[in-house]
């Protein structure tokens, strides 16, 4: 560490890294833990003929309640009956150190005598760091920050959520050209194109819980289910969240298949959060309405805001974002687009709401 | 006319209609007259060794007052020396019949001994039209129809204008991510960006004339001149007009350097146009406010929406467009998005409004 030679890496631990990552994109989006891959490498120097840098053995994390990345590489090079005694690993995210659902990567890597350890990006997360200190105190050479970027953008959601104790909060809105989300008589199906909806859907899958405000609930009656084109429900289902104070009546869309049902009698985005993040719930989608994305905007918790944006004009109607507080042009909430995609004849705005904003 | 072939015209003149297209869009896009460009072709089977297609001379349209193609063409090939005597003049526009600022080309094409002519477009103005049907009287083989929807696509606003009778109709929106086009204080300096303002300021030196209501002269005091990024004027300036009953301050900064202002004193934007069509005003663009912007969409009188979307929130303020009398989704004014084009951090979505919207 220290010097730029050492936080760069070897250019076989660079591919290392790459390649680690790639396996780490296998995880799931989803779910309270990180997506993390994990390659080992040979110990350059070794039987002659041997190449420095030979894969012994290769594991990703599948999500919480599995082997994390490091154990599942240590399991597949023992697998192929390899000696990884002296052997470098390279993993995306710093060894855990802590003991959850599964033990602590540091002391698995330690008992399988690796030599060196080159990670990506320092783990965030105060329950689970100290794994480089650890292994660091047993004699193992570690060397943190190569391909960091490109892991940390990989992380992104979980990164902030476990560094900021609260889950990252991605606010969706689905608008005319008018910046109406419903027409004057509350009707909002549908604004967006088939394509557009779609992808929200696709969304919908990646992320831990959807929330929505009481309002909402009782005007559209939504499902709050991830699905595809056929109206089939995706594996992987997330929290159904609806916050505010009013009762709902029973039997609504909510009441079907999809994920848990969770009330949260608040009306404080915080308060709502903090909830979730007791539950490990790393990314939610905000999907409405206008009042709880005022909410969630006002409290400054609104890390990326996903605007479906149709070639549709109303001229009346509800609003996409209920009064921010803002009353001059100079106080606007300026984001960072961070991608335009068109999907049908809608376009999609991706804008990172930026710290100063907050 | 009446087989494939005799539309499709032959390889070489299809070439030749490419070319031709290519010289009409030097053309200038404001203007009472449409672009065009001509080729005339040598006949076939001329002198030995002579290609069939050989190009006796090209000419376009450079604006009100100077010659037409077909006159500019034939002006080029004299120029050269050249006998157009039984040639073939390839022209993206049916020569007009009639005599405006300049003769009809119908009668310079007869005079010049043209033996076929090959059109891509009908003429649709009812006070140019018959040249196609002279030329055949006359004996001349014409052919229409040979890459017509490429044509159709230069001649855009000009052939709505003109079969139409009255200018075709741009309403530019600049809005925030929630529709809003100015802060709750009517502050709306800037919410889009310097790369959409630039583009915005190239769509003005293309148009012949720029409209606000009388609401937004009051407010914003706007220059409405095309000015480049230094604010350097543009050397064409739209004709500026203020719609509406109100009366405006002397001394604005409508008074400064820009195109000539003309005041209509009418909130019936088909009386606005009918006054802008008998100044053979073919392009305008409606630039607000959210009053003008309705009224225009209510009279069905708009073309098309050029809307410039920044990633900025606000919560509050001006919407885009005032009511449209629009109370459920299922009545709202759908668009056909024609291009989704990020310019910096904002996103313009052209889109037009299709017939059976209006």
């Amino acid at each position: 560490m220290g010097t730029g030679t050492a936080v760069e890496g070897t250019e076989v631990e660079r591919d290392a890294m790459a390649r680690a990552l790639d396996l780490a994109r296998r995880g799931p989006a989803h779910g309270p833990n990180p997506r993390v891959g994990c390659v080992l490498l040979a110990p350059a120097g070794t039987a002659a003929g041997e190449l420095p840098g030979r894969v012994l053995g290769e594991g990703w994390h599948r999500g919480a309640g599995t082997p994390h990345a490091e154990v599942a590489a240590l399991a597949d090079a023992r697998s192929r009956g390899l000696d990884v005694r002296g052997a470098t690993a390279v993993v995306t995210l710093e060894p855990c150190d802590h003991t959850g659902r599964t033990g602590p990567c540091s002391a698995a890597l330690l008992a399988a005598g690796v030599a060196r350890v080159v990670v990506a990006v320092p783990d965030p997360n105060p329950a689970a760091v100290g794994g480089a200190d650890r292994l660091r105190a047993a004699g193992v050479e570690v060397v943190v920050g190569v391909a960091e970027d490109a892991s940390r953008a990989l992380l992104g959601p979980w990164l902030l959520a476990v560094s900021r104790g609260r889950p990252h909060v991605t606010l969706k809105l689905a608008t005319t050209l008018d910046g109406r989300v419903a027409a004057a008589d509350g009707s909002s199906r549908w604004i967006t194109s088939p394509e557009a909806r779609a992808h929200a859907h696709a969304l919908r899958a990646e992320v831990d819980a959807l929330v929505v405000g009481t309002g909402t609930a009782l005007a559209d009656d939504p499902a709050l289910t991830a699905r595809d084109a056929d109206g089939a429900l995706a594996a992987h289902q997330p929290l159904r969240v609806v916050v505010g104070e009013r009762d709902l009546p029973v039997g609504g869309r909510l009441s079907g298949p999809g994920g848990e049902v969770l009330r949260l009698r608040t009306r404080d985005p915080r308060e709502a959060l903090a909830a979730l993040h007791e539950r490990e719930t790393r990314r939610v989608l905000v999907e409405g309405g206008p009042t709880l994305a005022a909410a969630f905007l006002r409290a400054g918790v609104v890390d990326q805001v996903h605007a479906y944006v149709a070639p549709v004009l109303l001229g009346a109607g509800r609003p996409a974002v209920a009064d921010l507080g803002i009353g001059t042009i100079g106080d606007a909430l300026r984001l960072r687009t961070r991608e335009v995609r068109p999907l049908g004849p809608d376009v999609l705005v991706v804008a990172d709401v930026e710290e100063e904003e907050r």
